[in-house]
């Protein structure tokens, strides 16, 4: 009955979403515990479109932890990995020992085996390590009992992921203490409050590999003395501004700011030495084909915003989402139909007017998007309760379908 | 006889240079007089090479006030161009005034005929106004025998224009008075100083017009919080290094410096709203190649600095060139023969090594650099002694070989 037995107790699956900032994320001031340099604010997309799924299992004939990550087993002891690990080993052992009776402490003792599988490809170049560790940590909380404030557990997987453990608009508060127990992810609102709201991930054609953001950021933090002072001094503003813009539902609001620190981020990447470039001829043909839209109806309807890649993301309303596609179809003709280019949530074809055409004046870029992906602000991590859904079989190894 | 008597006395030539900033002039204080938000250093480029030539007649029979530019007669209204003759007509009113014997005062109530040519192509994209006014007033100058500090009325004319009133290495020093009295530029070391230092201009092959540096630094002064912190906070700093560095003839230090100041600025006008791109693909390219170049020497060999435009201006030591040439024609392989490619000051034809080839790594960008110009520090304004050089007739109007 052993096998019975660990299916029904001791393996959990839970899903996790992507989350993307509109006050950007960008430098650390602690390495090991990451403490960011600045607060940070992002909005979780839904899982409908893009999400992790993790399988955790614990069981007494496990002969040491593994971790299989889209099928492929990886590296066990990334010290990041074994942060989540230890942290949430550590919280369990401590409930246990304060008595708690709720808690089946056995699984203690045992290895995990754990299982990850993303629903979108590594190449669409979204920080999958938010959504992944959020999903880890959220689950391995599930598998040992462990309840509470999870964020600065996930926070120490990947800085970004402590605010995957929210849905809707999620703020990670960077705190001031030494041992970062105060830098924590908090919902500011959630999914619900603004269901207008649109997302559109531009892919854009993928070149080469550009610089990973841990160390793209050390170089920053070590270099460009404008990261500085835009940590200190400008984002706290803008934090604020941000968390009113998102209570009110004030788009313009919302919108200019997510450009304005879009590109200061980008430009305090830039100040790094040697300089680092994220933008590329794609990424700032969809930036003007933004403005140029907005200025066109004499109004912000869209927002872009960068992470740290050429991929744009788009912040718009419901009404304006059809347009804005077709006008993105019109200047990165694709080499794809219809049905390929965009995926997610249905849109509507409509026709282009000339008068836009004529007033974004750019010349088309053939295929410099290769999809778009539609979807909107979603919840947080989720339990999955159909136990046929595990990544692992009875056997603590992934199931052949992963 | 009153033709020969203009000719003589009343028609002056004269050449001023160009010259490429290492610490950056971005923002105005005051648009009227053009004063900057901080101090700015460049070095003046040799003449040979890169300059414009203007003559300057003045006549009793002149009806009004005339400007040709490169060919075609121009607009003398423009508010600039308006600022240095009135600022040149008032110095040299006060002299007369004063009663200074030397001083011929009938040319002060005689209109000017002002006909000016580069002996480089506008498409070049080098700041031709800064050469273009320096001379003006250098020439307007010399016709009205008004002597002393001229920087003062160049910068009315385009600010980095001051700058060009001197050869060798100038700093432009921002002043704090609010007419401007004290914004000057001053020579920091003459040409002859650091004579193994080269400057090579690599013409990106030009797309669009880029947003003019005008209309630009004051969007930026308006909307980036950003360039106020570099004008307050960083460039004193800098201004002081590099004055250092130059004295010392320390090209490391001057080479770090002007690159990190050079994207300093490019990451303000990306932190502008909306956000001004000045760095095509091909610039990219090039920072890429200057980073890897170096960093497989192991050593700073190589400066780029960029000004509002795709344009990269390279700055080395003699020794270094011919390599680095043949570095530009491997990873940016041109359409035309050598010849072409390189104009100005000889360059040596080197073989490349395939270790350099392979540490730097990059994909070769066909026609990506239209040409280089190969040229160093320069001396500034002259005089043109030889009247068979005047580019206006004894009948006051431009001579049909302009």
């Amino acid at each position: 009955h052993l096998e019975e037995n660990m299916d029904k107790s001791n393996t959990v699956t839970c899903t996790a979403p992507v989350n993307i900032a509109v006050i950007k994320y960008w430098g650390k001031r602690d390495e090991e515990l990451i403490l960011p340099i600045n607060s940070s604010l992002s909005v979780t997309l839904h899982q409908d479109q893009l999400k992790t799924t993790t399988t955790v299992a614990t069981s007494r004939s496990f002969q040491e932890d593994r971790i299989w990550l889209n099928g492929k087993e990886e590296d066990i002891t990334h010290p990041r990995l074994q942060s989540c690990l230890r942290e949430i080993r550590r919280l369990a052992r401590k409930r246990s020992n304060d008595g708690d009776p709720a808690l089946d402490s056995t699984c203690l003792s045992h290895k995990v085996h754990i299982c990850s599988v993303n629903n979108f490809p590594t190449a669409a170049g979204l920080a999958s390590s938010a959504a992944g560790f959020a999903c880890l940590v959220y689950t391995l909380a599930r598998v040992f009992g462990v309840e509470g404030e999870l964020s600065a557990i996930a926070r120490q997987g990947s800085g970004s992921a402590c605010r995957s453990m929210y849905g809707g608009f999620v703020q990670w508060i960077m705190g001031q203490k030494d041992d970062g127990k105060d830098s924590l992810a908090q919902q500011v609102e959630p999914e619900t409050h603004w269901p207008e709201l649109r997302v559109l991930v531009l892919v854009a054609s993928a070149e080469r590999k550009p610089v990973g953001s841990t160390s793209g950021m050390q170089t920053s933090v070590q270099t460009s003395c404008l990261l500085k002072h835009r940590a200190e001094s400008v984002v706290p503003g803008r934090m604020a501004e941000m968390i009113e813009a998102v209570r009110r539902k004030d788009f313009a609001a919302f919108a200019e700011l997510t450009m304005k620190d879009s590109n200061q981020f980008h430009a305090t990447c830039l100040d790094t030495y040697p300089p680092i470039f994220y933008l590329n001829s794609v990424s700032q043909q969809v930036i003007n084909l933004v403005h140029r839209y907005n200025r066109h109806y004499g109004e912000t309807r869209l927002a872009y915003t960068f992470d740290a890649g050429p991929n744009a993301v788009i912040y718009t309303l419901q009404q304006h989402v059809p347009e804005f596609v077709q006008a993105v179809e019109h200047f990165f003709p694709p080499e794809t139909n219809r049905g390929q280019f965009i995926t997610g949530l249905p849109v509507n074809r409509v026709a282009l007017s000339e008068e836009l055409k004529q007033a974004v004046g750019l010349e088309p870029m053939p295929k410099g998007i290769s999809y778009i992906i539609s979807t909107k602000a979603g919840p947080g991590p989720r339990v999955v309760e159909d136990p046929t859904q595990h990544l692992l079989g009875s056997d603590g190894l992934p199931k052949k379908t992963v």
